[in-house]
Order: C-alpha cells, then structure tokens, then sequence
C-alpha cells in the first residue's frame, strides 16, 4: 500500500491556472507561488464581499477518539465527489502548522486518495503566510518592550503583559522564560514565554477579517496586558497596527491548490481550536464563496466545538451560513465511545456500538435541533466494519431523519463519494435556518450556560473565583458583549476527557478566562491548554531528507 | 523631490518572465512569486554550475562614513548603465532583513532612481528567504534543548552552548534570556538568547553553499557546542541536516527581481559583514554569471573588511573571481576621512580632501596590488563637488594608474553611469590575476597576520589570553585550516574607529574567536558585535501602515 507522500508525490497536478480557471477565476486574479500555488489578489472591494452564490457544506464530526474518524480527508473527498457528478465545487480547509511535521509523523492536507498537493509545500513554508503572522505577533511584543524600554510612558505593568512572542516550530523550551536580562542596555527583566504560531490572537484576526480595514480594527484593538493602575493597553495605543497589517497584507489574500483531482481547493489560516475558532480563514471562506457553486469546509473537532464556534464566532461576524452539515464517524470510534478498547475494534461488537451510538446522535441534534442546519452522516468506511453494525447506525439514525452513507474516499478519492455528494445537494438544495445558541447582549455567564446547556447536554456551569472575578473586570471594562470562545476537552461532551459517549448530568467548570479583544472574543478555559507543544524523543526530523535532485524524502 | 518609496511606486514594471527573457532565461526556468518576482528554478545539476561566461564586477567602496557612498546605488545604476550600452547586464546584492526596516527609516534596495523593485516586498517578506533560514536555525535550537530533556545521550553540556535560536526583528529583550523555567516538563533551565536572522550561520552557509550536497555538508558540520569533556557536537550528530536542508531547499532557488531600468537583478541572501562574509549567495553569482555577459555584484562595508572577505572566503569556496572593481567614493566622505566636521562638508576645502584622500589611495592598493583586480573609481556626485576637488582626486589616482569617473546614478538611473560602465568595460575585458591573501594551510595566526599587513596595513597583532587558548583548542581540533573571517570596525583599517584616513603603525587586537564550522570559517572578534539589534525611540513602524486599497504606505 502506497503512502500518503507517495501518493501525493507521485500524483499529476495541473498547473493552477487550469484549476482556478474551472470556477472562472481568470488568471489576472492569480499571483503564482510557483506552478501549482497561488493567492487570489482580486480588487480590495470586490475581495471582501460575500456575493453568496455558493451553498456551503460543513463538514464536522463526532467527538473524536484515538481511532481516528478522516475529516479533513471526507472533508476533500467529498469536493471531489462534487466535481465529479458535475458541480463546480471546492474545498475550503486550515493550513497546517510547520512546527508538528518535525515531532510526529502525519500531515494536515487529507490522506490516501484524497488529499491536497502540492503536499511537501502545504506542510511546510507554503506561500509563507505564517511566517507574516510570525512575523506581526513578533513586532508587536518588540514594541511592547521597546516602549517599556524607552521611559514607558504609558505605564505598562511588566508583571500584567499578556501578549507572548510565538515561533512556527515545536520548542518546549521556550514556554517560559526571563529575559531582557543583563544589565539596563538590554530591555526589562521579566518573566515572559513563547506559544506556536497557530496559537497566536494574530492567527484568529488573521481568520476573522473581513477586509483590511476590519484587519487593522482588530489589530488596534488587542490588548497586549494591562498598566499598573490595571486599564487595559491596546496595540492601537502603541500604533503597532498599521504596521503589522503591512505585514499580513499579502498573508490574508487565500491560496489556492488543487486535490488530487484537481478539484479547487482554499487553504488558509489555521487557528487552534481551544483557544481560538478553529477554522479557515473568512476570506477563503467567502472567496470559495463567490466563485463555487458548492463549497466544502471544515471545523475543528467535534460540533460541540467546532461547529458550536463556526456558527457562533465565524457565521455571526461574517454573514456566512451553512446550506448543509456532514457529520463524520466511523464504526470503529464509536465502538470507542461504547467503552471498548483499541485492542477490540476489528471484532464485529453491537453491544459496544448501541452503547457508543448516543455520542453520534447528540451530534446530530446539536446540528439540527441547535443550529437548525440540515445534517447526513458520513461513515468513513474500513474493512472490518460488519454489515450487521452499518445497519444499527442507518437504524438510530433513521430514527433522527438523518440519513447515513457510506464513504469511501480515503481509497477511491471522489468516486468514494458520490452517494454522499447526492445526498449533501438534496440537503443543501432545500436549505437551512441556521440560529445561533445566544445572543451577544446576553451576559457572559448566561452565554456560557446556553452552550453548556444546548449543545454540551450538561446541568450549567461552575467558576473557579478567579475565573468569575475576571468575568466580572471584562464586563466592567465594555467587553461582555463579545461572544465566548470555548477551550475544552474535544473528547467529551464534559469537560473530563474520560467522560466519552454521550454523559449527561455534567456541570463545566470554567477555570480561567483569557480576552481576545483583538479577534473578539473572550477564551473559556476549562482545563490547561498546551500552547507550546513538544518535539518527541525521537522526532520526525531525525529522518526528513532532501535527495540529490532536490526532492524532500522521509516526510509522514 | 521624490522619496525612494514613491519613485519605486511610480515606476512601471515589466512582467519577470519578460525581465528573465533577455538574458535567455526561459518561463520553464522561473518559479514565478506573484507577477514581478520569482526563483530561477533548474534542473540541480544545471544550476548550480558555473559555466563562467559572464564577466564579474565588484563593488567596494571606502571606509564609510556617515556621510555615507552609495554602493547598493552606484552597483544598480552600473548594471542599468551596462544594459544602456548594450551589454547583456544583471545585478547581483544581498536581501535585506525585515528587522532594520521597523527601526529606522531607510531600505536597502538602492535609492534615487537606481532602485530594485518592486522594493516594499523585497523589503518585507520576499520570497521567503528569510523566514526559511530562521526556521532552520530554530528547529537545530529546538531539536538540541530536546535532545537534552530526553536523557542527553550526547553529554552536551548546557552550559556551553554556542547556538542561539533566532527571530527576523530588532528586539533587544532577546539578548539575553534564561530559558527552559517552569519544572522537568518544560525544558533544562540555561542561560540562552536570541540574534537577528541575518547573524544565524545558517544564512552564511546558505550563501556559500555551492549545491543541495554541499549544502546538507556545511549543516552537519556546524558545532552547536559542546560535551562536558569538551568534545564538539555537531548538528549531523543530532540528525538535524535533513530536515533543515528540507527547510532550505526552496530558499536557496536564486530570486529574479528587476532595476527600476528593467535590468535582471538577482536579490538573494544576505549575512551579516562581519561575523559573516557580508555577500550575496554563491548560486545568485553563479547563475547570473551564467546568463548574463557583465554581472555587477557588492560585498560589504570597504575593501579591507567586505573585498576581503568577498575574495578569501566566497571567491575561494566557489572558484568565482572578479574580472573588474569599482571603488565608491565621494568628495564629502574623503574630506570626512581628512578629519573636517560632518556641517563643515558643503564648502570647497581641498587641504581636508588631500587630508582624506590616502584613504581611498590604500582601498586601491588593496584591490590593485593585494588582490590584483583591475579597478576604477567611481565618485558618487553631489551637488556641493567643486571642480577643483574632483580634480584633486582624478591626480591622485592618476598617479597609481586609476582612472577616475563620476557617477550620477541616484539622480539619472543607468543614463549617470555610462562613461563608468565604458571603463568597466574595457578593464573586465582586459582581465584580472587575481590572489588571495593566504594560504589555507597557513596557520590562523599566520593567516590575520597577513591580513593584517597586506590589507589594512597594520604591524601585527595582538591577542587577548583567551583567544590565545581558543585559536589552539580549534586547531588542536583540526579546524585550522578553515579561512578566517575578520570582525572589525568598518570605520578604520584599524580596529579603533576613530582612526580614520589611512592609519599606519597600528596592531589589530583579537578579543575573541567564534568558529562557524558550517559556513567554514572562523571568525576573528575584534571588538563588541551587536547580534540583535535594537528599536529606536520612534521606530519607523509607528508611521508604516496599509491604505485602503491595500497599499503600504509610510515605509522610508
């Protein structure tokens, strides 16, 4: 069996022009990085808008296991599936992050035979638009201690700065650290730490822009920490953000690659789904828009989080609406969610199956009953599922008038799809009345309770003291309007990853809470979140290699 | 007048395949980056062979002042001056670094009408170049701290280090940090710090690398410190070379920009002109050398610190050699160097001038007797230049069979460097026999002694007991038969600054030894070098900003 490099490497790409040329992306639109890349450059005005022709497909899942379920790999599987029943269709996904492919083996644009290519460049610098998010986030925190160093007339509380410097790269050793040490000529000794890119608040902006004036607002707004009289200090008030817009001025307009089918596919922007969204990029998003006729997309995780924050942060403050939702499982991880272990999968297990099935079904009223959005399930098919197990799904959900189709794209890329494609246009042809699960002008508290409520399944909420006192602050300060950010377990609907299936009699703790003022909205956190991974003991990197003809080798 | 930013703005370009096109570089050849950048992209074993066709002119110029020469200008406006003539013409210079672009206003792609464009991106992101190098260098940090959480199996001792992670951006409170806080989980606590991405030696190995091998090579052989028995631990040791030259590979594609006149420029690396060799790429030389038929490139600060090493170091690891130079020079910076006022340089003063003068006389002694190059002088000019001065200057050099040429290339592009490009020429057609200063067998000591005598002209050298130890521990280690690169103030042939003109009777005293053994050399710290630098007061990123329309404005 081929791998998935070996599949991507030794696919024929057709030069982008070709494939943007398809959805009637004319090639003075492109700007080429190299023969299969390009970014869109339209006109700032025409960019920006949402004409809002295409119908978008959300593609989410349940929650997920160690099994795995394939949503990315669905997710572009099912694009191709469109095109080839005769759609103009396109895929809209996250770029993945440089700093994982040198830890752990496994990329972040699909697998088998339905992936995205060129897939050595979209792993690694792609068309460099985290390197400009780097970039910005870097300036910024250089002016905060710039400013501190020359008189610091603004008063900054070096003991209160939230804003932390961020590196592409997989480095534990630099999650916290003191520097501007030694002596005056060399900055302001404080204790200080770096995050991965992909954690940055630039990386959200960057995800949540509507155009560069909303760009620059946004910017303007972060708050990088606080003064020693405890008011708020923004970016704006240190004019860092016309500057670091300047640098993600090119960032922000979306690439375009293809699938291996040659099927457009946006790839742009990739926020961490805990502490941020969790999606692509608004601009891809609306791009793919404008152009397909059916759109392809993806959340983070499950939809207790993913799609819960697709609908409540990027639908609110963009103006997109899905038309239709996929929610992916697989029989083996809902087996998981039966309490059975890795070890029992291969086995035919109804039991396990009938008690794992609930953790689908809540998913699914969480997309229909809360969002209102029309959902099919995709189940990613494998080898050992039984036709005995296949049936129970269609059976339970069948009981929710949802339908239940097998895909097979992981092996045979579109034509694995084509069932699922039939179904995803019947729904998204009949449309959705999507609603969102609060109000902004809800309190924070009462924001948290509905999710918890609505979509958790869980009893409300509890707060740890520091985390109500800072609630209490951020609604005195004028941001209680913003909506709430959830960083939660993704293995449970709980907040206790051990909790799988589908609890119920849960109550959330909200431990701590983090402002993102600049991207709009204010991080729950329910647990620690590792911002800063580690490299393995013996990470990837020891075996990545460029051969003499300049061809990278040992890459997942 | 017009500002360098609106000149660039104003000026119209031609498509890159168009500018490739002349010197016969088909569209088959170029990884285009938008529509006027892109990377010549050949087969690995065309590329990087140097066919030697194209004649090579090199750019020096006197020891600078704050008056300052015009090199990057008079370089660009020389090749616009050669195209005018008719010559298959290109430029060859360094990128420069986003970080100085944020502190202080001024790019570093030519000023007036001899620019490179299109000049905000090469002064921002580019192609990339940078961000890649920084990666690399951080994921070898990385990958080091990781291998010492992991047990330490290489007994690398922390406290012996020498590799510092780096960031593109002038940020002082990097300088010194301590690192790896926080308990097991996050690291080993160790003194660390951060330098500017132009002063990593992965940007001196990635100009001097002559291919993907050679390449891979000079990354394992970098000593990233040390064991506690003292032994040197190399990257290859850790396995990084792989993964970082897979970082790399894209990078090292020499990139294609244009001059404001349309002439080919190459626009690629760029290490610092002191603890490097301050000079662009190898596979930038080389393959303008291979396509064009007269190639203008420029080495760093004046001929002792920037020709020298242009020849010892690049010149000797790549078998290119300079066919002509031109030494930079102007009236005002000759009377500085005869020891007037900066306010004093408006009014005719011919003693000051013949009082600066040696300066330059010995900057042609160097090229002319030390290297053996063929070589014009080329006066930058200014308004405030008398006849009587200019002649002061053309007698002089007369006398050692210089010719002498004004250039007006900042006010008249390629149209104010025609009588210079006539001269350069007629001496790049006649030849040069060049030498080079030292043998590498030559002990270290031997080789700075000649450097010191032949070059700079000093008696000798001085050293501090601890690079005493140093330079015996290296060869000792067998490194001795690396070239050495000299760190010293540009402001002398001196190491004290404030001796200027030309100084006699002086000794050189080496305070220390840093050995790059990637880039294969070793360098000679003769004062304090500021690795990263600093942002002013007022940085000039407060005023940049992105209009509307998506344009930067505010930069220089």
């Amino acid at each position: 069996m081929k791998s998935d490099v070996e599949i991507a490497q030794s696919a024929t790409m057709k030069p982008i022009e070709e494939v943007a040329e398809k959805m009637g992306v004319g090639r003075s639109k492109l700007e080429l990085y190299g023969d299969y890349k390009a970014k869109i450059n339209e006109d700032q005005q025409i960019r920006f808008e949402n004409k809002g022709n295409g119908k978008l497909i959300l593609m989410t899942g349940i929650s997920p296991t160690p099994a795995g379920e394939g949503k990315t790999t669905t997710c572009i599987g099912l694009a191709d599936a469109l095109q080839k029943t005769g759609k103009n269709a396109a895929v809209a996904i996250r770029e993945p992050s440089v700093g994982p492919v040198f830890g752990m083996k496994g990329g972040a644009a699909g697998g088998g035979y339905s992936q995205v290519v060129p897939m050595e460049d979209i792993n690694l610098h792609f068309t460099g638009d985290f390197h400009a998010i780097s970039a910005a986030n870097n300036l910024l925190a250089a002016m905060i201690d710039n400013h501190i160093h020359h008189g610091n007339p603004l008063n900054i509380d070096t003991r209160k700065i939230k804003w932390k410097r961020v590196l592409d790269m997989n480095d534990r050793q630099l999650r916290h650290i003191v520097d501007g040490l030694n002596g005056k000529a060399n900055g302001t000794p404080r204790e200080d730490g770096f995050d991965i890119t992909v954690a940055s608040e630039i990386m959200a902006i960057f995800c949540l822009a509507n155009n560069i004036e909303d760009l620059k607002e946004k910017l303007k707004n972060i708050v990088i920490g606080y003064t020693i009289d405890d008011a708020p200090v923004t970016a704006g008030q240190l004019k860092a953000h016309g500057a670091m817009a300047a640098l993600l001025k090119d960032a922000l307009k979306p690439n375009l690659v293809q699938t291996l089918e040659h099927t457009p596919a946006f790839v742009h922007g990739g926020p961490f789904a805990n502490i941020a969204h969790g999606c692509n990029s608004i601009q891809a998003t609306k791009t793919a828009l404008n152009y397909a006729d059916y759109v392809v997309t993806e959340a983070g995780f499950g939809s207790d989080l993913g799609a819960e924050k697709f609908m409540n942060i990027k639908c609110r403050l963009s103006g997109i609406r899905p038309s239709a939702t996929v929610v992916v499982a697989t029989v083996r991880a809902l087996k998981l969610h039966g309490g059975i272990s890795k070890t029992e999968l291969e086995k035919e297990n109804l039991q396990a199956l009938e008690k794992g099935l609930p953790n689908l079904l809540q998913h699914l009223d969480i997309m229909q009953e809360t969002f209102g959005v029309s959902t099919v399930v995709a189940i990613n098919k494998f080898p050992t599922d039984s036709e005995a197990e296949l049936e129970k799904i269609e059976e339970k959900c069948r009981e929710q008038g949802v339908k239940v189709v097998l895909s097979d794209v992981w092996a045979n890329g579109g034509s694995g799809g084509e069932e699922l494609a039939q179904e995803v246009v019947r729904l998204a042809d009949r449309g959705s009345q999507t609603t969102f699960t609060y109000d902004l002008k809800d309190s924070i508290l009462k924001k948290i309770e509905k999710i918890v409520q609505k979509v958790y399944g869980g009893k409300g909420i509890e707060l740890t003291g520091n985390a109500e006192k800072e609630i209490q602050r951020l609604e005195a300060l004028g941001y209680g309007d913003l909506p709430v950010c959830m960083a939660k377990t993704p293995y449970s609907f709980s907040d206790d990853p051990t909790k799988i299936g589908r609890p119920s009699d849960f109550k959330i703790t909200i431990r701590d809470v983090k402002l993102s003022a600049g991207a709009g909205f204010i991080v729950m956190l329910t647990g620690n979140i590792m911002t800063m991974p580690g490299l393995p003991k013996s990470p990837s990197a020891d075996s990545i290699d460029v051969d003499e003809d300049g061809r990278i080798v040992g890459l997942f």
